[in-house]
Order: structure tokens, then sequence, then C-alpha cells
């Protein structure tokens, strides 16, 4: 070990050094959370996702009698836990800002009652997403297969309760809430879209769901659909301009397959439609369309 | 912390009754798992692949006489593992369907020892995939490489044994441990596809292998490859129909590229084919079939 | 348990000893590494990525006094650490090699300190793709939504790492990096990949990108974008040829949408081009090309 230890003691130091100053440079002041953030928000919503489906986090059947004592238990600790979180990320916004607020402790707490009461709604939104998942796939026998092993269940129970939080302007938190989403399941829903009633990704892998999509009821998408912006609305300087809508908007009972790339804020997927697979589709049709690429002729060698 | 405690102390034993009677409503009843179902599968799975590739799994190196020794601990954790929780979900299915059946225990053991003795046909044919993506990877250099590196290992491992139970006629278990290869790999298989030997999947996410697929022997799929269903086939209720042939038939000998879309009960790719990337493909193609888009013109701007 | 505990006791010990002897079939020899090696890449990572975002991985604030020596601790570790690995994967290829090479640490120690002095230059790298993804994504509204929830930084940045030690000839470390990157993000960047500065990755899952890819300054890519090998580079015995150029080239300023299928070593995409989502693409375009796919008619139902 001589040439790393003498690494160690000659430059180690001066390099920690280097890095510190480049982790402080200008675009880094924009910065309003970390330390830890991503593991206290997974945890957090582990209270939550406990409280919402209680056979499915605990590791013990328990006596009826105990249940709602049980659930009501992860709620309190939920409540506590994305209080502190709310106040950490609005306090550092403001500290940003410059704006000397002095009242982020308060909005924090008003912020977590609100949302705390949306609980319910969301379970029962919840339960038609389960009814639309036992109900549009083939191969699903018994509830418990789409609760322990449907990524769409996971994926959008995160985004319905990162969706709410986004909704009161909470920063941060809700982006980081469905990332995690994203990181368990290929799934990308930003905390921004609006998605209907009755909603099932089916696999789920690579789909992509934009921050301004706006989604219908009884919509189902297949793995590796792409509902996102087209690049080309770009500021005087080059940059994408925020802020405005850029996804697209897809009506009641539609059906999306594998692989299609719907793009742009101005394209609309009318009511009960079907888009198959692999379709680049950057404009809008009409209700009651089918919109499926033709296949290649085989040629035999 | 006044409101979100006075929040906790007004409201929350209400919501976690609501929440309580949401969880118990009708659907929810066809329910017989959960309670920590997901963590004992996974927990049986590191048990069984340890068996399976013991270099792998284990933090230190062992001397070659003390290696069987050290399967067989594996091995006899392994049954007693999965002997309980087979045991859990026929008893769980009972109930549901109120059979009154009085032989579940005897079932789950009779099932873990044929079970049990599939390991080394298991591992005989991970051997042939293994080599399959040896070969079929330029950049492959060792095969701890592969073992360590290659998500197509992970979840063909994980689809082999899972596949045995589910021929088996196990509830809810194989489709756990297939879910658990997806969200580690984005690899997708339903444990009720049947693959041939020598298989491969290069990078993998985003692979869908459906229920009823027919893959022969010698075949690799790149990213991305949907072998899935048609969603047409509704009963008079406008739900899918369950249970019947709903994917496709891969013969001996093909290629697929990433991201190619290939649906249908009645469509089979002959053998010796190869499907290009993107191509949606609903209908059957002869061996030794080449199918490839064709590539727009570019406009130069 | 009769019948498990029985099968245990008469059967376990010999299908232990089949078990044992598949492992070491001939395949198997080719075997370096192994034995922990991925938990301990992993956790090697973790004090590299400490050193080079501290905010990012520590739980707590820290008083800025501290922090330099706070990195100093995350690169000591690291080096110690990664010294270790590396000295252990060189002693593995001696031995598969026999080449009886008598100075594995020695090339070990001097690998690790030429590889703790890219640091900073990573560093540096890391802070321009973490603008290009602030500046490219219009939802981005502070820097730590994306060092906290962008996949892209986190698959770029292990990948950045891992291509230093593919320079130095480190085998099978670099690819279990990428590959962790890879289950992480369903980002799959091989580490002999060539990069340029700037360089994003919106959403990602299911990007791959090739051994022998070199991609220019200013690129951006979408999820799902294959740039990949065809398979037709056979030898004589039907293997593909390993070693040579494989994956194409994309130059500076270009932008490749989601799901586009780009193969073949000598396929260019010029400068400042744009390929649409889900294009098929083997051969070169100049710069200043837009391909993009046609969107099919629908057929109203």
């Amino acid at each position: 070990m001589g040439m790393v230890s003498n690494w160690i003691k000659d430059h180690s130091q001066e390099m920690a050094e280097d890095l510190s100053r480049i982790n402080e440079s200008e675009l880094f002041k924009k910065n309003i959370a970390g330390f830890g953030m991503r593991e206290k928000v997974i945890e957090n919503l582990k209270e939550l996702r406990s409280a919402l489906f209680h056979s499915l986090y605990e590791k013990e059947v328990l006596r009826s009698e105990y249940i709602s004592a049980h659930l009501s238990e992860h709620l309190n600790r939920a409540a506590i836990g994305i209080n502190e979180l709310i106040r950490e990320v609005l306090v550092g916004k403001c500290m940003m800002d410059k704006t000397g607020c002095d009242r982020c402790s308060e909005r924090a707490e008003e912020i977590t009652v609100r949302f705390m009461q949306r609980m319910p709604e969301i379970r029962r939104k919840l339960s038609k997403d389960i009814e639309a998942a036992y109900l549009g796939d083939p191969a699903a026998r018994f509830v418990d297969e789409i609760l322990l092993s449907y990524p769409s269940i996971e994926a959008v129970s995160i985004y319905r309760i990162a969706h709410e939080l986004f909704m009161m302007e909470v920063p941060v938190i809700p982006r980081v809430m469905t990332e995690y989403a994203h990181q368990l399941t290929g799934i990308d829903i930003h905390p921004g879209a609006t998605i209907g009633e009755h909603f099932f990704i089916d696999h789920g892998t690579g789909v992509v769901i934009g921050e301004t999509c706006v989604i219908g009821n009884n919509v189902k998408l297949y793995q590796g659909v792409t509902l996102g912006a087209k690049s080309f609305e770009l500021d005087e300087n080059g940059n994408p301009v925020k802020g405005i809508k850029r996804h697209p908007n897809i009506e009641d009972n539609c059906i999306i397959y594998s692989g299609a790339t719907i793009l742009g804020g101005d394209t609309t997927v009318g009511h009960d439609s079907v888009i198959g697979g692999n379709v680049w589709l950057v404009r809008s049709v009409p209700p009651y369309s089918n919109v499926y690429n033709s296949t290649p002729d085989p040629e035999i060698r």
C-alpha cells in the first residue's frame, strides 16, 4: 500500500478542497434540500402506503380489532414526517428566494393537514385503479397478485400521493417521490400530470407521462409509451420555455400499445381511440381512431 | 406542531377506520397472501440462487471441500422456506374457494419435494443460457462479467425457478418472483411462458414476454422487445377472456432487435428469422424471414 | 414436514454435490472475481459519489469548515477500497491467463493513484452534465431536483467513473459499476463508450449505449434510445467478432427522441441533427438532418 497511502497523505486533503469548491459553484446555490432528503421521502412513503394498503406492507396478520389502531399509527407517523419534510423544503426555498418569509412552519402545517385529509380519497381512486388492473389483464387471477406484483399499482399509488403535494405547490418532494417510483418500476410519471380514474399501465417499463399531460378516465397504457414534449419550443436564448403546456391530452377509454410515442401540448388523442405499438404521433386524432403502423413485408433469405 | 397534532388527535382514528373499511371491500376478498409475502419470496429466491450459483452470492471464498456442505445448507433452508410459502398460498386459496380441503399441508410438501428435485435441471439449463450470453455478446470477456453484470441471467434464472412452480399450479408466488426480477432488470417474463434452451436477452430493459408465449431454442432478444397480446379478445361484458392463447410463438434461432412489438396468439415467427428494431408485427412470418422497417429519408435543415 | 425433511435427509447432500460439479464445469473457469464483488463495488461507488457530491449522500448538514475534512475521509476510504478490488481482479486475471505475473499488487496501486487523480476532472464534467439537465428540461426548477431525482445524473456519474477504470484496462469492475447504474436507472451505458461534455438523457429508461459508441458534445437522448450493434459481423464459427467498432457515432448538438434505434459501427449521425421517436436508422445521415417517421393515417371506427 505504499503508493496509495502516499497519495492519501500527500494529495487527498488538497483534492477534497478542490471538490468542495466545485460543489459550491454558482448553479449549486439553487439548492433547497439534499442531506438525506431521498431516504427521508422514501421512509415517509412507506408509512403512507402502509396506511393505504395495510395487508401489503405488514409482516404479520393482525386481528381485525387492531387494524384501525395500527393504520392510525402509520397515519400519525406519516403526518409528523411529511410535515417535517415540507417545512424543510419551504424554508430552503425561502432562503434561496431571499423572501424573508417568517411563516414557513405554519404553511407546512396547513399543507400537511390538507394533504392528510386527502388520504381516503386517494385510497378510493386506487381501488378503481386496482379494479382496472384486475379487469384489464387476462393473466390476473387474484387481487393480491395485483397488489404484490403489478408495477402499475406501485407507480400510480406513489403518483397519486405526489400529485396532491404538487398541487399544493410543495417543491422538490413530489419529484423525489415519483422518481422513487420510476426507479422501482421503470414508470416515470411527473407529479404534475393529470390522470383520471380507472387507470392501468400494463408491464410499464419505460412509460413516460409528462408534467402537463391530461389523461381521461379508463385509459390503458402498455410499456414503453411516451406522452412527452416536442423539444421545439425554445426561448430567445435557445433554452426550453418553462411553464407552458407541452404534453398531450388522452381522452377517455383509449388504449395505447407498447412503444408508441405521442408528443406535444396541442396533440389530443380523441376518446375511444386505439394507438398501435411503435406509432409516432405528433398531431391530434379524432375520437374512435385506430392508428396502426403497417408491417413491412418479410424478405425470405 | 399545533395544527398537525390537533389533526392527529381529532381525525386520525376516524380516517384509519375509513381506510380499513375500503381495504375490506368486495374485490379485496380475492386475497390469498399478503403480509410480508414479497419479502419472504425474495428471501427464498436468495437461498435458491445461492445454491445454484454459489460463487456469486457468497462473501468469501470457500475451500472446495466445504462447498457442497455449504450448498446443501442453502438447499435445506430453501426447501423449508418454500414449503411454508406454498402452504400459505394453498390454504389462502382454499379459504377463498371455500373448498374445505384438509390436505393443503400435504400438497405443499409434495410440491416442495418435486420442485427441489428440479434444481439440477434448472442449473443445467442456466449453464446453456450463460453460454448463450458469452457467445452472443462481443463485449463479454469473462464469465464472471456475465454472472455479475448481465441482467439476462438474473431475469432468466428467476423465470426458470418460477416457471417450475407455475407448472405445479402454485398460485401468486411465481408472479411475485418474476416481478422481483422485473424490478431488478426491467425484464418482465410471465412465469407461464415456455422458453427453450440457450436463451439470451441483451441489455433487456423493457422486454415483455407474455404468459402463453412459446419460444424455441437459441433465440436472442434485445431490449424493449414485446411478445404480447392483442387486447381484442373480449367476452360479452367487454372484459378480456382469461385462459386462452394470447401471445406469439418464436421458433428456433430467431433474433429480435430492440423495440420490436410482436402480438397475438396466432402470430408465429418462423425459425431462423430476424425481426428488425421497432417493427410492429401482428401476423405470422415464414422461416428465414428478414423483417425490417424502412428508414425515412433525412430532410436537411 | 415429513416429506420435506425426508428429502433434506436423503437427497440434499447429493444434489449439492451435483450442483457443485456443474458450477465447476469448463466455461466457469473463465472466472476472475465473484464472492461479494458486486456488493463491494457498490460500496466503493458510494464512497466515490459521496466525495463527488457531498450534500447528496450525507444525512446531516455539515458546517463548512468540516466539509473538506469529510470529503477527504470519503476519498481515502474510496482509494483503499478500489485498490483492493483492482488487485483482486488483476490477480484473478493473471491466474486465469497463467502469466505468472508477480507485480499485480504494484500495478493495482499505480492504477488506483492514477484513477483517484481523475476525480476533480470527473467532477468538472459532471457539473456540465448537471447544467445540461437543468437547461434541457423545462420541468427542472431547482438543482437539487436534478441531483435528487434525475436518473441521467446517476447513470452518467457512474459511467464517468467506470470509464476511467475501463481506459486503464481494469477488467470486470467497470461493467459491474455500469450494470449497477443500469439496475438503478434503466440506462445501460457500456464503460467503454466515449461521451463528450454537456450530456443529458431525459427519463432514460431503456437507453442502451454500446461499447464502441462515440458521442460528441451537447447531445441529448430520450428514454428508449438504442445506440447499438448490428449482429451481422460473425466469425467463421458464426460467433460475433470481438474487439471491432460496432456502435454508431453521434456528432455534436444532436437530439434523439424516444425509442429510436441507431445501429452499426459505420453509422454516423451528423452534427446538429434531430432523430425522431421510433426511427430505425442503420446508415449515416449528414449534419443538420431531421429524420422522422411518418404517422399512419387514423381509421375511424
